[in-house]
């Protein structure tokens, strides 16, 4: 899996056929007028960020895209017994892998909240394949966590072998864009972000569950996945998930 | 209640007493170099966001601060039968009250998370009685959005009744600083803020839980509220919680 990063902004270039350096001397006389990578995902840059307001000139828009939630289940339990130095390790590791995983499948992530994260595909790099993108970041999440179980087992003993993943997917139009007139914040809102959060909030350690729309756009290798029923809090009836 | 922005970082101004002018002609050349009002605190700049990595030179510190939650009930279900840009300024209006709120008590809106929010008392402004400041910064949140309720039930008829805030505060040490090497995010974690999430997540619409800790550092006029017992999602023996 590639983990190189990209020399120019692919949100530019791909919407404005504009090249703007993200590294080496070329990038500098952009940095001086504030326009550098983003934290979201470094392959694009600030504009990008900035897109809605400046370029777009709307503050939101509708777009097409999959919502991705991953929580690092057992956290809450381990950090009660742990130094705060090793829950923060803990989380830097999380946070990271997360972060590669989403970032080698042109994914946006979006937010990190205490345990847990949030990716956006389809913005602003634009995938024609975001739902399978999604599904694939997550298993690379899934890998790379898995990978790192032995480090975790020798940090924090046998609590370290019952920390694990839970991911949930969902897909379809959300609202993006700024959010809050004065504290301003870049992201997705819609029942789209709700319902990737309590389908993640129900998915168990290593498990991915997506939902119908998930399923459907993923590509023919989850077409044969049955669903399974599940009450999701604030949902008022059952919903259909399958694991992936 | 004062909506009044300071003209210099008052983070700035207290811990190094140098005078960063935030707006006006004499901020002018700070923004040429990148340094402008917080996001999170627009009474402080982006010099005191970075001050773990530019200035103390460490990524994380551990401080004392208070951690506030507070979550827009009735949100996901309301969401789900309105169109998105109903939905969209139903949390530009909820965010907006809550900034403005705890910026008045000089905290620092670090995160809006879907339909809830996270805010820490104590840092970058030093507040000796933080733990008030956020109980004080919790009630205003109800005044603000309780002001605003015929605005909702204008707006969404008789399910924007049906909204309320739920807010949970806990306080005790936290480690404060950036985490995640390539996403980097700057942010509070430990025991204080899963407890506090957990707290918010308990408490009902219109009402405010704090822990015992919040309670005996809040001052006198919380001194006889009486405890009842809370089971916590990730804790193994319930937990005391007092309405403030």
């Amino acid at each position: 899996m590639t983990t190189q990063r990209a020399r120019i902004c692919k949100g530019c270039w791909q919407q404005m056929r504009v090249p703007v350096p993200l590294h080496g001397v070329l990038s500098l006389p952009f940095r001086m007028v504030g326009i550098r990578p983003s934290r979201m995902n470094p392959n694009t840059c600030t504009i990008c960020e900035l897109m809605f307001t400046r370029v777009m000139r709307a503050r939101k828009i509708s777009i097409d895209a999959t919502v991705l939630f991953a929580d690092l289940r057992g956290y809450t339990t381990l950090s009660q017994s742990l130094p705060d130095d090793a829950v923060s390790g803990l989380l830097d590791t999380f946070y990271d892998e997360c972060a590669s995983a989403i970032w080698d499948f042109d994914g946006l992530l979006n937010k990190t909240i205490g345990d847990a994260i949030m990716a956006i595909f389809n913005f602003p790099i634009q995938q024609p394949d975001h739902v399978r993108q999604a599904v694939l970041a997550a298993r690379e999440i899934h890998r790379r966590c898995h990978a790192r179980r032995a480090d975790l087992v020798r940090a924090f003993g046998s609590q370290g072998d019952q920390l694990g993943v839970g991911i949930g997917i969902a897909t379809g139009q959300v609202s993006f864009g700024e959010f809050g007139r004065s504290h301003r914040d870049l992201t997705a809102i819609g029942t789209v972000v709700n319902t990737a959060s309590r389908v993640q909030s129900v998915a168990g350690a290593g498990q991915i569950l997506v939902t119908r729309a998930v399923r459907d756009g993923a590509g023919p290798e989850l077409a044969e996945r049955e669903a399974r029923a599940y009450q999701l809090k604030g949902f008022e009836t059952p919903v259909e998930l399958f694991a992936a």
